[in-house]
């Protein structure tokens, strides 16, 4: 039985690097809003041998991430989820907290801790058909995996920082939650504190005083990623941080 | 200059002990959705000299937090806000992450996160009116104090907990992000985690088999809380477990 | 029955103060093992109507502490140990890990760890035996307490920073493993982590643009030890931090 | 320029496997107190295609370490050192406060900590010697890696754990200060947090009753180890936890 991946959250930057390293290995759904994200790497992919189709899904919205299993479900019905990454996170934003919106609040949980929710309740049923049938699959076959994408403000929050910190910290909590609720049913949840700013075209200009060693590099990310998914049920990892060589500590 | 304190979310374990507390000191408001919770104590604390209103309250509507502060400033116009403790909390609930509703975590996050929020952004500039006055006044006054309620699950999140937790670990984010951004002009913001099962009416036939000890006294948060309060600018505690004698690690 | 508490580590800053707070209910020993660090502060316990005796004790070696606490059970046999603090240090020191020494590294536990080792259990079982008597006694009886005092490299090692951190993160390890032993039977273990210079003779000149409020207060400090040694058994905090409220975070 | 890996703490377990992993890639150096740890190993290593080396080393004396070091640098003198982990542990060892000596105190520091740090002192100028020259290497050179091994009581102390939690503790603050002291300079720091029973021949009777999955797989280790050392330097993971699918949280 052939089996596919899920990425939730695709865009220019990590995102895209996870989706090209897990579709080496599999056929791939990407999830994103904006069509416009996900367009020209579903033709890249596609393009190179690999196979990936794009939905457009709007995280927050329960109605939306169902439509979108519901399309995953029959475009890959008779395979199985190897991996789900949530990916997706809502605006980062600098405010003071007497400046800040109740609607900034919604709207940062509505994408990290509601749309993370949304995405593993639609995530573990099908990886879990997965897990059950690993016990007789053979010893190539990887434990299925939900990943999700922290920062460091799901473990540490600053001044003016309470709308992006708050979601975080919550969907630190979910991921926890969800690990030791799946893991006895063969799930591997793991939940990623990625500590730096990341090397993509729209943070080009940031330390740009400093070497490259001072982001941190996507690629580098879906790899740690795809090494904790082919992680054997008898050693998994629920938590990583990944930073750059010059982290300013 | 006299000065008042407001408690949020009064009912009939920890913050019906906070307000006694606060009540020994300082005139109270006290904040609840349902007048029943504060009634009675708003009376006992009138009735036994100290001064005390209730305040119906929505701690999750922004409207309805608007409209108590406005109160509160009509009441208590001319003194300075010594104190205000965020103690309301959304359903504590076990369900699996399979059977949670969106509207399950969001009730939870209403509460807990966006209520911590609302209430906190009405509460530091009164505080902050005190804080600046601070210097000038005589030894005897406490720096202003804003206190929150947490749980175990603000830093351990455990299967089936996903809706309680989630809110609790983006509650403990907001305090250290208010913390960060507000101590330098004088706030003392402090986040407690109650480790344990409180000995309330509510619970009296949990632990029954065990000594008293197994339980967490709210007069000894409340006890807590205020020495959190009496704290000088130069000894600052944020972050306090409160835990039973008898806990089980 | 009387009561009397032992502090070990009393030099000019927290040791003096806690003394002095403790000093204020209770005969106090004083253990250092410089006794220039105590003679003033024995003489002027015992001349403003305190109770206080000085030991000149090597907290790192058994022999010492041993005949420390002989001579303490000789002077107050009759009565029962109410409080045992920990606050002896190793030497602060910053070095490259290429440059220290094993006899660094060394020196650094023997004060921390090996040093809060035996002071413990040697204060354990007197501890105890007020531990097993006070469900008899009186309401204002406080929980027999065991403190100690970390610091920030408790919980956080930086560069430079190995002799002092390996020392204290072990020592953190320690109250936390006698907390989880002795709390049953009765002894409150607090470990505080005390982030920030203390303003002391010898850091005058640090911090010297800043205002006061940048510096920890060793009086502060000492209200909060007496603050965890009066919670009752219902309400016990095993962890607290203690900062200034101009801390750079 | 070739390569080599030094192993110190090898034994039936996670060490064997690791110099096993490693030794794919890289002539190994192995160190262990007792050579029948690795004499065996050694042999099986150089007859399958691999190149080992054993060295008898007491981590825990200067200058058993440094004589180790002198051998591994006339065997692979002109070679860089690829990588470096530190596996050897003090004895696991209940004991309750009461019980324990100053002996085995000091016994578990003297591995995990002094041991630690006397290796890493003899590593960090092998690995720094590599770091330097890594811009100018090939992309397939991997940044130098310092591995430690650490444990559940790395992180959380128990009831009657001292002397093993304190040491594991010290241990974790020595990876962490190294971490942040050589980054800069290219050498890529990990602290491994084993969280669970490894499945090794001494502990073939715990958990018989569980399935495999309720033990952590030292081939598993292995690989998690290799894939922080093949991290490139703008991806670096500083902890990870190691656990079985059956962990019992």
């Amino acid at each position: 039985m052939s089996a596919f991946a899920v990425i939730a959250g695709v865009g220019p930057g990590t995102g895209s690097a996870v989706a090209r390293r897990f579709a080496r290995a599999y056929p791939v759904a990407l999830l994103a809003r904006n069509p416009d994200n996900f367009t020209s790497l579903v033709d890249e992919i596609n393009a190179s041998g690999g196979q990936a189709v794009g939905i457009s899904t709007d995280v927050s919205s329960e109605a939306s991430v169902k439509s979108a299993f519901a399309q995953i479900k029959e475009k890959f019905g008779s395979e199985r989820c190897a991996a789900a990454v949530f990916n997706a996170s809502g605006p980062f934003q600098r405010k003071s907290l007497l400046e800040l919106t109740a609607d900034d609040m919604s709207k940062s949980w509505d994408v990290s801790c509601k749309g993370a929710f949304l995405f593993s309740q639609s995530a573990i049923p099908l990886l879990l058909a997965q897990g059950s049938s690993t016990s007789s699959a053979g010893a190539e076959q990887h434990p299925p995996t939900l990943i999700f994408t922290g920062a460091t403000a799901s473990v540490k929050s600053n001044a003016h920082m309470s709308s992006f910190s708050t979601a975080k910290y919550a969907m630190r909590a979910l991921s926890q939650s969800i690990a030791r609720e799946f893991a006895p049913q063969g799930v591997h949840v793991a939940h990623a504190v990625i500590d730096g700013v990341i090397d993509i075209p729209r943070t080009k200009d940031w330390l740009k005083d400093q070497p490259a060693e001072a982001k941190i590099s996507a690629d580098g990310i879906a790899e740690a990623y795809w090494g904790l998914h082919v992680q054997p049920r008898q050693a998994f990892t629920n938590e990583i941080d990944i930073r750059p060589m010059l982290e300013k500590w």
